[in-house]
Order: C-alpha cells, then sequence, then structure tokens
C-alpha cells in the first residue's frame, strides 16, 4: 500500500464507517434503554404490590402479586434477548468490557427474583429489606442506562440520554416514595425516620428532574411542566411528611392509587423519551449515511479514471498553495485536502463537545462510586450510603462531590478492610 | 435466555473476553508507535540533509539525499502496512473514527512528499517553506500516537504511551532545532528570529522532556537523564543562540553532527521505549488471559454439574446474607456476588485512573486545538501558531490552557470566516 490519494480516500471512508458503525450500536443502546424502562417500570410496580402485600395481614393483594409477578417476566423476556444478542457482537465492543460488567450485574440481581419472591409470599423477609432488594435491582438496570450516557460518541444522543436517564432515576425515587408512603399510610404511622425518608425522596426527585430539564428538548421539558403540577398528590404528601392531619381510612390505597397514576403518567413521558432516542439515532444514521454517499460521490467525479497511472506528482502539486510545479489534476489534491480537514475538525468538535458532557456525567460518576463502596463496605443500603455521605458533606460544609472525590482518592484503605 | 448463573457468568466472561480484545488492539496501537517513531526519525534525517543541501551552494549533500529518500521509503512501508492491517479490522473497531481521520491526515501528507522532493531537487522550493512541509508530515504522524495515547483504555499502558509520545515530541523539536542551527550556521548568520527560534525550540523540548519524565518508569527516567548532560553541544548551542562568538569553519557540520548524535542516542532510547510498551501490552495480556483462565476453573468447580435442572431458588437463596432459606449451594450464589463485584469494581478503579490521565492529555489536546485552528485559519505554520498562542497568553498575563480554551469557545466564529 502507497500513500496517495486513493489511500487517503480509504482512511477518511474508514473514518466514516466508524461513526456509522458506533451509531448503528448507539441505536442497539437505544433499544437496550427501552427495554430496561419497560421492565423497571414493571419491577417498580411489583415493589409496590409486594410492599403493600407485606404490609396487609389479611392476605390481600396476593393475585395480583401473582400478576405483577407475569408482568415483570413480560418486560424481562425482550430485555434478556437484545442482551444476548449484545453479547454475540462481542468481537465488534472491544470498549464494552464496563457495559458488560454491569450486564453480569443486572442478571445476578435479576436471578435472585425467585428466591425473594417466594420469601415475601411465606412472610419470610421483612418489608424493608424486601423493598431494598428490589430497589438493588433497579439500581443496577439504571446503571446499566448511565453507562450507556456515559459511552456514546454523539453529544446529541448522549444528551438525550442523559436526559432519559436523570428521568428514569426521577421515577425511580417517585416510586421508592410511593412504597415508603404505602406501607406507612398501610401501618397508619409515620415515624419520624420515615417522615425524613420521604422529604429525602422528594429532594432527589427533584434534583433528577432537574437535570432531565437542563438536557432535554423542549417538546418533553414541556410535556413535564405541564404534568408535575399534581395538587391532589401534593395534598396527600403533606399529610404524608407532616403527619399533622389526621389519617382518613382509605388513604393508603388512595395514596397507592394517586401515585400509580403519576408514576404511569411518567412512564407515558419516558416512553416518548424513548422513542424520540430511536429516532435520534435513526435520524442520525441516515444523515450519515447521505453525507457518505455525496462524499464518494464527490470523491469519484474529482477522481481521474487512470489515477493508477498518473503519477502522484501531479495529482498533488498544487494541494498546497506553495507547491507550485502546476499539476494536472490540481483541484482533486486540494478538494482531499479539504475533505480530510473536514472531517478532522468535524471530529475534534464533537470530542470537545463530548468531553464537557463527560465532565458533566463524572461528578455523578464519582458520587456513585463513593455511594457504592460506602454500601460494600459497611454493608448499607443505597439510602444509606446517600444519607451518610450528606451528612459527612454537611458536616464539614463541602459539596457531595468534594466528599465522594476524597472518598475515592482514600479508597485503598477501605477496600483492604472490608 | 434467562436470568440465572450461568448467564451471569457468560456476561462476566464478556466483559474480560472485551478486555482482553481492546488489549489486542492497543497492542497493534504500540506496533504502529514503533512504525511511526522509526519513519519519523528517518523523515528527521531528511529533512535535515534536505535543509543542508538548499543551504549548499556547490550541489553537495544531492547523494545523501537520494540514500535519505530511500531510508524513509523502507521506513514507511512498514507503517503502510499496518495502517492497511489496521483498516482490515474496521468492524470490530467502532470507536475509531478519529483514530482512521489522523491515519488519513497522514496519509494524504505522506502523498505529497514526492512533488516536495522534486521541488526541493530543482531548488524551486525555499528553505522555510521545505522544513515547514516535513515538520507538517511529522506533526501529523506525532498526533497519531496521542490519538493511541488518549484511547488507551489501560492507564499503565496510557502512561507509558504518555511518555513515549512526549519523548518524540520532544525528540521533534531537537530535530526541528537541528535544522534551523544547520541553516543558519551553513548561512554564517544568527538573526535576532532564528535566535529567538532555537531559544523557544529549546524551551519546548525541555517541556516535553519534563512530562516525560513525569510519565516514564523509573529506568528510562534514569537513562534519559544520563544521555541529557552534552556539555560540547551546549557550547555550541550557546554560540547560536547568543551569536557572541566567532563562528568557526566547520560549525555548520560539527552543528549537525553533534545535534545528530545526540538525536541518534534519542532514537535509542525510544527504541527502548517502544519494547518497554510492547511488553507491557503483552504481560497483560498475559496476565488478562490467566485471570481469565483462573476464573473460569473457579467457576466451573463452584457450578454444580446438573445446574440446569436445579431451580435458581436453592442456588441463589443464601446470596444475600440477609435471604436464608438456606439453599443446596450457597457458596456459588455468594462466590459469584465476590466475582461480579470484583469485575465492576476493578473497571471503575480503571476508569477512575483514565480520567485523571485524560484531564492531563486533555490541556494539550485544547492546546494543539487551538494552534491548528490557527494555523488553518490564518494560513500559518505550526510554530508561528504557537508563537502567537503565547504572546496572547503573556499580554493577558493567562496562561496558554486558558487562551486555548477561550479560542475554543468562539470556534465557530473562527471557522464561518476562513
Amino acid at each position: 500500500m502507497i500513500a496517495n490519494s486513493s489511500t487517503t480516500i480509504r482512511f477518511l471512508l474508514a473514518s466514516r464507517q466508524c461513526e456509522l458503525n458506533s451509531l448503528r450500536y448507539l441505536l442497539q443502546g437505544g433499544e437496550l434503554v427501552g427495554k430496561i424502562s419497560q421492565l423497571v417500570h414493571m419491577l417498580q410496580r411489583e415493589r409496590g404490590t409486594s410492599n403493600m402485600f407485606l404490609c396487609s395481614t389479611r392476605g390481600q393483594f396476593a393475585d395480583e402479586l401473582i400478576l405483577r409477578e407475569q408482568e415483570v417476566a413480560q418486560a424481562q423476556a425482550p430485555l434478556m434477548a437484545q442482551l444476548d444478542m449484545l453479547e454475540r457482537q462481542i468481537a465488534a465492543l472491544p470498549q464494552a468490557s464496563r457495559l458488560f460488567s454491569h450486564v453480569a450485574s443486572v442478571v445476578y440481581a435479576l436471578s435472585l427474583l425467585p428466591a425473594l419472591r417466594q420469601q415475601i409470599r411465606q412472610r419470610t423477609l421483612r418489608l424493608p429489606q424486601a423493598m431494598s432488594f428490589f430497589n438493588d435491582i433497579i439500581r443496577h438496570l439504571l446503571s446499566l442506562v448511565f453507562e450507556l450516557s456515559d459511552t456514546a460518541a454523539e453529544p446529541a444522543i448522549s444528551r438525550h440520554l442523559i436526559a432519559m436517564f436523570s428521568f428514569m432515576q426521577g421515577k425511580e425515587y417517585a416510586g421508592q416514595e410511593r412504597a415508603t408512603g404505602a406501607a406507612a399510610f398501610a401501618a397508619g404511622t409515620f415515624s419520624e425516620e420515615t417522615q425524613q425518608k420521604l422529604l429525602s425522596l422528594i429532594e432527589r426527585q427533584e434534583r433528577c428532574f432537574a437535570t432531565f430539564a437542563d438536557f432535554a428538548d423542549d417538546e418533553h421539558r414541556l410535556r413535564w411542566q405541564q404534568m408535575a403540577a399534581d395538587s391532589q398528590f401534593e395534598r396527600l404528601r403533606r399529610i404524608a411528611c407532616t403527619g399533622r392531619e389526621l389519617y382518613e381510612a382509605d388513604s393508603c390505597l388512595r395514596w397507592f392509587a394517586l401515585a400509580t397514576q403519576r408514576i404511569d403518567a411518567m412512564k407515558t413521558l419516558e416512553d416518548a423519551l424513548a422513542q424520540t432516542l430511536m429516532a435520534h439515532c435513526q435520524a442520525r444514521i441516515a444523515a450519515t449515511e447521505q453525507a457518505n454517499n455525496e462524499q464518494l460521490a464527490d470523491i469519484e467525479s474529482l477522481m481521474p479514471a487512470h489515477e493508477n497511472e498518473e503519477s502522484s506528482y501531479s495529482v498533488f502539486s498544487d494541494a498546497h498553495g506553495w507547491l507550485e510545479s502546476g499539476g494536472v489534476r490540481p483541484q482533486l489534491g486540494r478538494s482531499l485536502l479539504v475533505l480530510v480537514q473536514q472531517q478532522s475538525r468535524r471530529l475534534q468538535a464533537l470530542d470537545t463537545e463530548l468531553a464537557a458532557l463527560r465532565e458533566t456525567l463524572n461528578e455523578r460518576k464519582q458520587i456513585e462510586r463513593a455511594k457504592s463502596m460506602l454500601m460494600q463496605h459497611r454493608q448499607i443500603s443505597e439510602e444509606e450510603a446517600y444519607k451518610t455521605l450528606r451528612r459527612m458533606a454537611m458536616n464539614q460544609n463541602k459539596k457531595l462531590i468534594e466528599i465522594a472525590s476524597a472518598m475515592l482518592a482514600v479508597a485503598d484503605v477501605f477496600q483492604s478492610n472490608p
């Protein structure tokens, strides 16, 4: 292989082809996110119903539990099929070791579901443990979505994935709020601890939805603003968080119904986000394909019919303005230079934009890591780990991210002493 | 596909396999760097000889030029073959669009060499232009090395690549110093501008070698420190940069010989760095392969012979301490959890380390981008672009990186107005 216009073009097209390939994987990632969204939704419902079942003393909700289990199975099957497909493409995904590691965590967590369900039905598991188990599974599923946002190589799609991930995370806190509130309404008592927990879940929801609003497009942001105001639910929230008013007899069911209505509405928006994500990916693929074809046509119209016979002297002699021997087809050299520079500049601009996005993600990533380090080290739940970090931050008048990076900086000490 | 221990293991192994695949690509990248190092060295020699030829008035160095051209061809062939091989693996490299874009720039620049040589021999090109042409080709080759350091997914290897890239960049400034000095000694006059240029090249070399020393292992850092002191060459440098002493008749040849000796010694160290890089990659591949095999053996010893018949209830029931139904083979569940967590923690630690490295690289990347923006926009050389950025930084009492990011922030204005 020699260095001439043909080989330059070959590598230019290779660069384009890689972009196209990575967009196609992104499309698969988008499909994965849609399927995760569906499974998470069903797990949230099963968690809610399981909580109601564990709270009830007269064996209510047993039938609903079976229904929820079936819904989860229905949502899990297409996700597993998609993961299976992904694994078959492993040779084409050398950068995916973290992705598959997350998948292993997800699959492991899902494999524990049957045992969990058995113990819930036998009532051999207490409610907080059952709930924390469901939370764990969903947390692993959401980590997978975050990993996909983190590795997306297209800024517009990465932004949309961040919006979607934040929304899913917010919805999950709404789900935890529903479950926590339902249990407390059912028990007819709101302890100080429960109230703190609810307030924290509301606050975390709001943060997630704020991030969502930062990254979402106008259409979805507007739709969210319109649906976010729900005075009926806010009234019940106030009752739950202050405990000052008398509980009405049917509060538990009303809370669950209203919270479910709210979460289902979120799911509708989430579905719209998933569809937009796919449409984004498909549009980018189509645009890249078209640009590639146009470029190919441009190149063909420039290429001399007998390029191999021609010496590269003449072809390139005018490529730099100051190489002035006056070649046969100077426009090819100049056009090639323009194409090479365009591609390089375009990729650099994408990279700069991605680097800025990654900085945004990095903060969350560090907090997540510090949290899971604490969870593993002290065998506590995600929520307790978050509360610990926040307390440390407040006591030292520091930001959460500062505490998290400090913790990561001394990670070795933590991990060598389990 | 259902979520059980087998599928968990399957994705765990997939994660490991991806790591192995990405290390194998890194090994190919290492080979590429070795070949680039060789080609750059030969281009530096051809640049030096071309300068001597253009300076000489009695047609000296014409034979050497032919020799140099042959050396470049010999170094170029294996590089092109390696690039060819890389392009054939395009389906397995979805993240490589930037890499191939850099390759296209390199190949384009190399394709201009024949025309350049013709004009040098015909003396239709002035020396600064010829030199700037060679500088450009080498700059593109070094960008390719930088891109490989930037995308290496293994921190230890990434660090070594950064050390090596910095060394190669330092050596390139040494090469430019040789060429600039040779031309001035040959002309018998050191203008203020030439002296400034030499001082700037010395300063930039020292910065590069400082970065090299930061990232290199002890052995290579020590070797560099031992060879860096060369009083003979320093004496000639002083003459060149101050111009206070009389020039001796053979100064030009002595300068060229001493500078060449120095650069050839650098090349020896660079070769050692390239070999260490390959050894690093191979050792990491072997270690990962061994770890994979050991993990596989562990898993096999844990797996029940009739796993498919067994329900996942029993297998996983004790996986979380609090799921206490007491399964048949609780140790598999627990061991699997440990394996899944280990892999996830290990990858997270790698990612945190890589993020820190990327921050280091990011600064250089932004400065490079601002520079090439200036070069394209104002049609100036790399050196002039660097000087412009530095002058702006000094005038505003700011850091180079601050000016560079300010420039990138307003890039659109620059690029829409060429």
